[in-house]
């Protein structure tokens, strides 16, 4: 029977790492009842050790010094939770050149320097567990590495930021416009004071990286990925596609096609009412993957918060002490070789889209813009036309159209735009048809 | 990095084998490239030899002869797809003597002998891998053991049987009935000849013994279950209670209390429309599950079929082949304890209650029975009481109740079926309220 016991450094004892130092602290006993693995919290490092933290630490654990985790012997597996990506990446480093495992839920960090820092691990026969870095307590990178090993993994669509998704189910649900919504986000703590990488997209991409990274196999940049953020969505928008049956999130959606060509992006994003992701109100996170042989499976739960998070990080911790994490980091496909991806330009995937133009109210409007449509290759498939004036005498038409290509709809619409009886810059939101798994 | 190598022998080339068969054979090369792992099938045991499969093997690879797996010292992993609980049993406990791990998709085995072979494969040094045993093809086990290890659970709530679940939906969607919508499932191959497993719920109770023995950490017996199908459900209720904001589910529910005593249990709930388990559909599997740390996670997807089943069969061969799955196989908690587990009677267990009466059209129908529910202690939340008349000159009435313990509301019922305002036997059905994991 397995009777493995660890001794463990965290460093960085923000929200994150107090429900870490929390878990282990209070859990331990029953950890290792239900596992045989025994998990001892040595130190816990901050630059801040006088803030009062919601969980008291035992005296003499708190340090501000690195060394008593670096240069004690005894720790074998470091935890870094400072976030951020200087400092906490010299600190995983040395973690590394100290011979430690290394545990994190550094997505920006892994993102934008992984193959780095995988590299220095790999060198130092040592690993990095990172399941608190994509969609908290959410098990998804372990599903990815095991429970689905044995399938091609098409597709994912991951609704992957709890800000974003906060905010985009409460205007939906309440007819709030963005700045009043995510000032309401802010109050209640689930987005920060400085929400700029959480609307901007930048938060999901960092996140589709990792999780495109171990599922198509390449390490990807983030440069790879198309990122628009939420930032210009307007309730009005949300308010038309409602009524057309459709609900709007911000998705990470990751495809290969079948040359083998990768596409990543992040987007405010149309699904119908009835897809399983159209679902997944306020903080949640969730995430529907398609696999060759298992077909569409999807995961739930928080993608944030202190003890969800909290949970992914000491699953890891014990995974590592097991010995599990060693050789599930040694199998990734992204250390396996060196090929770069097929990288799919966004101007060739192929959509529907929803689109709003303010027209004005003279007639002959509808043949005009239909007919650049028309003329770029693009078919109507729904529209809207209520009754009743927008602002300056126009009025808002609503269309959706059928599966076209990214570079004839810009195409359509900086022609569109261009037409006098169109007021402002045309409205165009993607609509991502998720394929349902059905027989 | 990895390379490792595994032989296999796979025992049972029925519908499941023959997707483990294709997988392995031809996803050998894309899986090594993934994984490092190389998964290599040396033969395939089934008494029928001569029926034609959906995949063809190489010549020789089929064979009447257990033997070709057992005395081949080669192979070190033997797979058990047979089914049933007396020769597989047989076959499981050959393997595990002959020095292989074992990876089954058996839940009727390891429900009702898995402490016998989990013990010989203890002495044996080898491990027996089930992931595909419950829930086809989700990664639930993995979940439950890797993912959520930090936690405390408090409560899974599942839907386990895809063929009474593609049962409630028809009915519930198309308004048909029982036998007309268990015939439909038998035509559509969801339901097989003989059903009686699938929709006594004995089927979702083998599944149920075996997530919760992981889950809570007892070996858990057959009878700690309490069990009950949807042989006897009618559409007339599930038509009242969609009324009422309700659907009607079958659900595999597992629960500890404050005092650790734990309540397992199958059977029809009416459980709110807005809970995300409402909405799985079709054939499809899910399974709610609430830790202390991580909150409510959900997973999603295909609870049976020829390759989502392969799928877990194969990611366990892969864990294998790691040494993972060694790793916790010996951590396991049912084999770290031989503490009995307290059950909770279900008589104990407090739900609130959907229930029907057939009363007759005379006057102090409505004092005669409340009056009896109040006498038990029962307090009435909602009523229905349409106008017009059922059969024999009664009046349909539908009550739902406030939470109860369940003995009060049997004593109630046996009480006011002898009633003689009262036609027949009440019908009454569990509404289970799943906690919602919200701030």
């Amino acid at each position: 029977m397995l009777h493995n016991s660890v001794r463990i450094g965290l460093v960085g004892f923000g929200i994150v790492g107090t429900g870490v130092a929390r878990l282990l602290l209070e859990e331990a006993e029953a950890i290792y009842r239900r596992t045989g693995i025994r998990l001892e919290l040595v130190c816990v490092v901050d630059k801040d050790t006088k803030t009062a933290r919601k969980f008291n630490l035992p005296a003499g654990m708190l340090s501000d010094d690195l060394g008593r985790v670096l240069n004690d012997p005894s720790i074998q597996i470091g935890v870094e939770l400072v976030g951020g990506t200087k400092i906490a990446r010299q600190i995983q480093e040395k973690m590394l050149q100290a011979g430690k495992h290394v545990v994190t839920a550094n997505k920006a960090l892994l993102a934008e320097h992984g193959q780095s820092l995988f590299e220095l691990a790999r060198k130092q026969n040592k690993c990095i567990a990172f399941e608190a870095s994509c969609a908290g307590g959410i098990p998804i990178i372990s599903a990815l590495r095991t429970g689905l090993a044995a399938n091609r993994i098409t597709a994912l669509y991951g609704i992957l930021n709890g800000t974003c998704n906060y905010i985009l189910t409460n205007m939906t649900q309440k007819g709030l416009d963005f700045p009043t919504a995510l000032a309401q986000a802010q109050q209640k703590g689930y987005a920060e004071s400085d929400p700029t990488f959480d609307i901007n997209g930048t938060d999901a991409a960092h996140k589709l990286a990792i999780l495109a990274g171990l599922t198509f196999g390449y390490q990807f940049r983030m440069k790879d990925i198309s990122v628009e953020g939420i930032e210009t969505v307007q309730i009005e928008d949300i308010r038309n596609a409602q009524e057309m049956g459709y609900v709007l999130k911000l998705l990470a959606i990751g495809q290969v096609n079948a040359e083998g060509a990768v596409s990543l992006r992040i987007h405010p994003s149309l699904i119908h009412e009835d897809t399983p992701l159209a679902r997944i109100g306020g903080p949640f996170n969730a995430i529907s993957v398609f696999g060759h042989a298992v077909g569409n499976t999807m995961y739930f739960g928080r993608g944030a918060g202190m003890m969800a998070t909290a949970s992914a990080v000491v699953a890891d911790l014990i995974e590592i002490a097991m010995g599990n994490s060693q050789r599930l980091f040694e199998a990734m496909p992204i250390l396996r070789s060196d090929e770069k991806p097929k990288i799919q330009n966004i101007d060739n995937i192929t959509c529907r889209y929803y689109v709003r133009l303010m027209a004005k109210d003279v007639p002959g409007v509808t043949a005009k813009y239909a007919q650049v449509l028309g003329n770029h290759n693009i078919s109507i498939s729904g529209a809207i036309q209520h009754e009743g004036m927008g602002p300056d005498n126009t009025v808002p038409v609503v269309i959706t159209t059928h599966p076209t290509q990214q570079k004839n709809m810009n195409a359509a619409l900086e022609e569109i735009a261009t037409l006098d009886i169109i007021s402002g810059k045309p409205v165009c939101i993607r609509i991502v048809e998720i394929p349902e798994d059905k027989d």
